[in-house]
């Protein structure tokens, strides 16, 4: 069986244990049988074939063989601070960033953005990122961290982070200033924009405004844009 | 009203008309009436602001204006050649292509693939290509060509273009071919990818087979991925 599951906790003398939605896929929708083989992952960069042992009513039993050796699983610099869209889009979006390798998504409040990110929507994100990565054989989850205004973040900015900030008629994006630095911060407003007074703190705090050509994007597609473009890049030091 | 729409014809002696889906949205959805400005563009690259002078039951006349200068109009030099996903995933996706920017999608049968590029899909991609445009402010229709087998294309690849096809295990793209060529026709194959026949095929012709990062990606986000990255790098002499 090629699918990946899932390990909220890391195994233990050999033995590990899928709950609720991955004891679900397996047992229901894949409808597994003890002995099939599998592959877990713990979502910090390690990743098990392992034999199925047990099937209870919400659980699975796993014998867990020694790590498999990974080609990466260093997380990528890239953090995004995104006003969510709705629906359908912020779901989407979590599931490519997810594929694109972005470190951590930072839902922010913005005066003009449509998504709070709420506890239950933290847990619904954070379900489309395992997701993504059962899907696209990532094994490091990307991180949500919700709680954060933009003034906070503006104020939390880490020294030696290139911060951008996505806005129509800014300058392109400085390539040597994304490869150079320790880790890149970059700004996605809500659909209505960022409004002056947010793009003037963003400025005061040292972020560039970058623009990302010339159509207006959705939010998911310039946080997309963004992602993509570094993904490009980080594996490729000729364009960065 | 801010909102844009899409003339299936030319205005002519200063007058034009809004047919079908468009007529509808300004009349059912925005509920203009006689005496509203509104903004209207070709699809070729003209746009203009217009007055509605007359509503009829499916269609709306507009007096219309000098067009208006704009930045740009040149087609990107991307063509996406690309085994479409399915449902939401391909409307997406070209929603997603069009406001970055890429100049053709060539939807590909394929060994693998999982949708077929019908008449009815022809116009519904075409259909998503125009409200993207709308939305985007784009001005020139991304164009879908349908009925290419991968094995034709290759064929007819123009001299001049840097052709790459994206399959893990490729090298990293090439930014000075990027920039350097007439033209760039990037392949994106399907869920279960190309086979080694379609793969082998493609490097006799000349493709460079092209790795995106270190995760498998979804069609989309394979497609988008390459789209993002031509987008920022075409607006960004510094990138590419």
């Amino acid at each position: 069986m090629s699918e990946r599951f899932f390990l909220a906790e890391a195994p233990k003398d050999g033995l590990a244990s899928l709950q609720g939605d991955e004891a679900q896929h397996l047992t229901r929708v894949l409808r597994a049988h003890v002995g099939d083989l599998v592959t877990v992952f713990d979502g910090r960069g390690l990743q098990w074939s392992a034999r199925v042992v047990q099937i209870d009513r919400k659980s699975v039993s796993l014998a867990v063989n020694e790590p498999q050796p990974m080609a990466s699983t260093t997380p990528s610099r890239l953090t995004l601070a995104v006003a969510l869209p709705k629906g359908d889009r912020q779901k989407w979006m979590v599931e490519k960033l997810t594929e694109l390798g972005v470190g951590r998504l930072i839902p922010i409040a913005t005066t003009r953005g449509v998504a709070e990110a709420t506890a239950g929507s933290k847990a619904r994100l954070e379900r489309g990122v395992i997701e993504a990565c059962k899907q696209c054989g990532r094994n490091t989850l990307m991180e949500i961290a919700t709680g954060h205004t933009l003034a906070q973040l503006l104020d939390e900015m880490p020294s030696g982070t290139y911060g951008l900030i996505a806005h129509p008629g800014g300058s392109p994006l400085d390539r040597t200033a994304m490869a150079e630095t320790t880790g890149v911060i970059a700004m996605v407003g809500p659909e209505g924009g960022f409004t002056d007074d947010e793009l003037a703190a963003a400025e005061r705090a040292g972020l560039t405004r970058v623009s990302l050509g010339p159509h207006i994007l959705r939010v998911e597609t310039a946080a997309i844009s963004l992602a993509a473009h570094f993904s490009i890049s980080a594996c490729n030091p000729r364009v960065v």
